[in-house]
């Protein structure tokens, strides 16, 4: 594998990534990969699998402090609304050989997801509600505060 | 989440298991997760996807030195074939709420694919040739060596 993966430019948003990953398809069947630290920029604590999400029904509507996340629709398609305080753009997961990396202090949201979807998430730390962003004003805060910090400690 | 998973006693082969995972249902959907070290025993470096498997077809045939597996069939089912060189057993993963953990030196063959069938599988390592056991024969010989070597140790 190339030590420089391939990232589609197809969202604007700071820190948000999305790979396009190898797809191997053969009399057997298809296989799609991703390893660290490649495609998979950080070692998953846990993942979480949604599926049977009922017709316009959305997930997520959160961000996380620190946490990263690695979004896979494993099957049949779904939309993410991503919003990081400042600037907001969407990427139409539609093949198992997308994975949207979503860095923290990424506001996300999922929709259209079609009526046989599975969303495969991995993410780099175990689960803990204080961790996650719930409300929209406080967020925003805390993502430009972040921005406002890195910019000072760059100059 | 309790610290003691839940593991169903449905596979005979030393070390194997299957973690009856959380399912969470409400009126947006179904979620099912797993986190390490409990039901995600290893933090996973590599993920790979198989889908589209033709009817009749077999995915896997060999075993592994060192790395870890974690199976996830999060859309169909599929039939698993292990078998540790002495012992030989299937699990059928059904649902997306199973996960059936493999460990270093045990066969695993997957079969009876489901048109829609969607595999999930996160690997304690990266991906290395050199790092599979393809031979059968070779197979059981490391297979049984191990054993007997883990036996004389506990004496």
């Amino acid at each position: 594998m190339s030590s420089q993966p391939r990232a589609l430019d197809i969202c604007k948003i700071d820190g948000v990534r999305v790979f396009e990953l190898p797809l191997k398809k053969d009399s057997r069947g298809s296989l799609t990969f991703a390893q660290y630290d490649q495609t998979l920029p950080f070692l998953p604590q846990r993942y979480f699998i949604v599926f049977d999400v009922g017709e316009g029904q959305t997930r997520g509507g959160h961000a996380h402090r620190e946490v990263e996340q690695l979004l896979i629709c494993v099957k049949g398609s779904c939309r993410v609304l991503l919003d990081d305080g400042d600037t907001r753009d969407e990427v139409l997961l539609d093949r198992p050989e997308l994975a949207l990396y979503i860095p923290p202090r990424v506001w996300a949201t999922q929709e259209e997801f079609s009526r046989d979807a599975v969303l495969a998430v991995m993410a780099s730390g175990l689960y803990d509600p204080a961790e996650y962003l719930k409300d929209y004003v406080e967020f925003v805060a805390v993502a430009r505060g972040q921005r406002q910090s890195n910019r000072l400690e760059q100059e």
